[in-house]
């Protein structure tokens, strides 16, 4: 590729997620958008005319231009970032790693499979060398590698430093998800308008094992998922992008609120350290004032890459109580699976 | 009074809660509004013009043409409904019940004083016996009786039977509060249009220490606050009317979920054995659907005073989860202190 | 029937507006619903389980246990209420009354039918002679009855008075529109949160040519449109039920303030005059308040069958302008057939 | 000073339309912030405490350390941009410019005072002249300077071209505008959540006259407005930012809509010809969408200084209808008076 980057494809273009990653590589210093499917009845059209484009910065107009292609393996390039439906992905991402590609993907299909890493790169970088006991590794060169669920990654880079110091023994999380986290259409405004639903199918499971095999261990015989105790509540309201979480933890180890904050801001992981295109200057960033983060003026921080932490307490029941707050769709989707592919780059697995 | 109804005024008439009291008393059958009081800049004027009528009913023509009294209790009724700010409250509440009036009170100030009930009729009816000790009731004949705080209110309703029957150990739980809640004008369109506001003032504190002295006991030494660890986080959603909470439950002893939800539904109280005029058929409903409750949709069950919950799930942390919603205005405010009142009358407190 | 009430069913019985006919004929007292239709993959479901129910009053027991029948005449009630996509009436419609049922229909298919009678009681009830000339009628006695457009009968229920009194020449109307006029899902919340969408398609076109029908004259020749001038332009909004629209007229004879005001409030129509059960006391009502009609507050004036109407002031351009309001799930589509079922009982078509 | 910019000041800077000049001023290439003024309870404490902020990007760390000051003229800077209440702006305002000082206001006190130029740099850059008739300009060089009303200047600036081209004779505006129109805290939440409130106070005559007087020309006389005929009529909507507006125009001369189109799309001023740093690169941007504009996503066009219009259509009743959006508290406030400022500098005024 004359411009010397790696050429990337999209598989998902046209949701919401998929529109995020077009979003996000307009412009990227390693990878360049070469390739666009979404599905069956959309190929063949330019981008421009298929997706209906919600964000809020202009469609990039390289990418309104490109045509849509068939989501199969044949001609597209290496490295694919895939934001598909779960049972669409559950197919087509297999088919992709074992044709050689390196899928990138936001979907839940494949983040709990023994082989598959589930990947924060601040939090369990090391989980990547279960990519070399992929099959499909072995057979092509392919592999796959996730992210985790939105509500789960912001919940759990809160976590990780507190386990990393002090250990966790028991975390209750609630949830206040946007809109954006279920798509488009998603939520109709007859639904949430002045109102909340108090059910998100599957969430609530998906942030407890999710949360649990990042912050877990990898030897011989595979995931040790940690052993802290989670639960999750999810609920659904008007918001448009930015997951806002009330939690509650009881630490392994006493731990006052100073070393707690210390803990926050002291934080850093390899994406960091690697100064990754996409990583925010400090993944973690506790706000003073007593009655942020909210949703509407903290979701953006640092490009809405950094999770924002507030009005730490002592909790009657647990030890600490706090909230999260992380932008769904850019932390906890494209800008995940972005990070991941910065991550692998720098580690060779994009050669 | 020709109409052989007890007269009762309201002091704080033209706000939120005062205009909820105008509406319920509208053809109440034992009550009759001969008094309205508000601020000294109102005192004279009519109250169809003073107050901002915020309630989808129409404002009752009778009230409307009302003068608004001096908040003083010179002329003023014996019954008297107060929806104060905590600061005139702290004030004024002792001033009427010394002058002989008894005060069915919905504001704070008063709430966690040691010779005032803080009543449920459901849950506590027994703390009234409390009122023999007040001093002014000594002294005047007159009284103070309080009902909990909004988000309170339905969270203890459904934690009673519970109670009852298994124990509490622990109890954790984060609220999605209406804008109601927060009175008028109260929260700035600015600051909650797809927004998230995680702080209340002194919300979190109410709930916990209200939650433990409805659901404790009375001796000769005063209130015995219940021995369960509670733990609230508050937040302000775009929501109009409508307290939804997400709760987590420890109890004493093991229990099904076939127990906890018969729990629920054969769960009465004094309110309904003796048909309370506003008494909800059934204090506590369950709903089966597994997106319920839902603050638009359920907030005006059995005219807002019956407490919703829905969700019953195992909790991996405590032992159960669970959704609760309650009218905040209604059953958290203004139909609270009616039901108290029809409680103080059915007693022989009004007489 | 044992009630001594009319059979009737519903088709399109699951949307949004086919709910509110299911709400709005529980406890009807010259109506009986006994049957009920939807999209072939709900036929055989109970309407309970078939239908999400979305309003705020509780499903009616009775109709949740219904069986869905398939959508052919076959076993239909002679008078059916529809509430169909346009597409799928414009099939359905004609079929029923070719095999002899009264259909009386909510969906746009059929309203500018030269033979299709489309009627607002208060507003022009002599057009249901046209029902004569269609050949339905001639050959099996079935015939189609259709009511306005919900962004068109609450303007034309305020412009009849004005139109009677003192003659229109031009109106230009601009809608806000609230999102259950989109039914179900309809509007998705990622397109109106915080938003305006200033389209809705083919709506301003409806509304132009069926105010000319509406307030038009009928003769052997068919219907004879009125001849004012008419613009619209129409937005959708987060509202939840209630089309507010700003609208301007001119008039073709000059009238004061005063004389605008008492054509309102004198306006009565037949639906008025035989007292019929789902007619408003008074159809047109005028709230003096300097800023209202408000969706929130005004939609359910008497029942929802009310249009209100406010700021009456002179208009720069034209003549008079003012805002209306009216309930588009109501009055702007269930209740309005239901009214015109109540007329035609009236005159003997439903004997 | 030492940066070689000019130092400026702001009245009022703690309210919504104070806090974007501090956003817009941080990094501008001529002006540099040196002061800052409030309501007396503020003076003394510094910015970052005294304001609520509720803009999305952080507040300048530079501009929360200043110490706001006495609102008086004593050591203000030369320049001063005033955000201030109308009330208190007809006594601040004229003490300011009688005191030596440049006042560019983005208040209605003085808009239309005979000798105040109402100015949008594209429009009417001539009304500058009007200075020199100022008693202030004549005592001490002090002067005042305004620009338009939140919802008049998207409404002109749509409208300019088309009065340079085809004249204008007849315009309708209905608007729907947003919360953040009203300053902070403004509308209240309980007011405006899934309501429409279709009263602004004065908003109505204020679009009327300042578009005539903006339209309009100036002679030895004075200011002589424009002479078409012109009705607006004023809503309020739940949206954040970005007022938009239906409209409808008679013409002075017939347009094809490629005409108006072109008009549109070829319109520049001297704003744009002296390339001043908060010029729009094209002042009105015609989207060729059906349903654009929408004021969640085009609100922010070209920084929120680009007015963009949609929906060109034929009307019924006058020539053609649209939909114009802008930015209230950009283009229809603060950079509104900032582009005044760039326009009086650029004219030696600030000299």
């Amino acid at each position: 590729m004359p411009s010397g980057k790696i050429p990337v494809g999209i598989l998902g273009a046209t949701g919401i997620v998929g529109q995020r990653f077009v979003q996000m590589l307009e412009g990227h210093p390693w990878f360049e958008l070469t390739w666009l499917a979404a599905s069956e009845r959309s190929a063949g059209r330019c981008y421009g005319e298929a997706a209906r484009w919600q964000l809020k910065t202009p469609l990039p107009l390289r990418a309104a231009a490109m045509q849509l292609s068939v989501a199969a393996p044949d001609g597209a390039p290496k490295v694919i970032f895939a934001a598909l439906d779960a049972a669409v992905a559950a197919d087509l991402e297999p088919q992709f790693a074992q044709a050689g590609h390196a899928v990138i993907s936001n979907s839940s299909a494949l983040r709990m499979h023994p082989q598959v890493p589930l990947v924060i790169p601040e939090v369990n970088p090391g989980h990547l060398k279960m990519l070399e006991c992929q099959k499909w590794r072995r057979a092509s060169g392919g592999f796959v590698v996730t992210n985790p669920n939105c509500s789960a990654i912001g919940l759990v880079l809160a976590l990780c430093p507190l386990h990393q110091r002090f250990g966790l023994r028991q975390v209750i999380a609630v949830t206040m998800q946007a809109v954006s986290g279920a798509g488009y259409p998603g939520v109709p405004a007859l639904d949430i308008l002045g109102n909340i639903i108090p059910y998100i199918a599957r969430e609530e499971e998906k942030m407890e094992e999710e949360a649990r095999k990042l912050l877990g261990g990898m030897d011989q015989g595979g995931f040790r998922p940690a052993e802290f105790a989670m639960s999750a509540q999810c609920n659904r309201v008007a918001v448009e992008d930015g997951h806002t979480e009330s939690v509650a933890v009881k630490l392994g180890t006493a731990a006052t609120a100073e070393q707690v904050l210390a803990a926050w801001q002291e934080f850093r992981g390899i994406a960091q350290q690697r100064a990754l295109p996409s990583a925010p200057t400090q993944p973690v960033v506790y706000l003073e004032a007593g009655d942020r983060p909210q949703p509407r003026f903290d979701s953006g921080l640092d490009g809405g890459m950094a999770t924002s932490v507030g009005r730490l307490r002592p909790c009657g029941v647990l030890d600490w109580k706090f909230t999260v707050l992380s932008h769904n769709t850019i932390r906890g989707a494209a800008g995940a699976a972005l990070l991941n592919a910065e991550l692998l780059k720098s580690e060779g697995y994009l050669d």
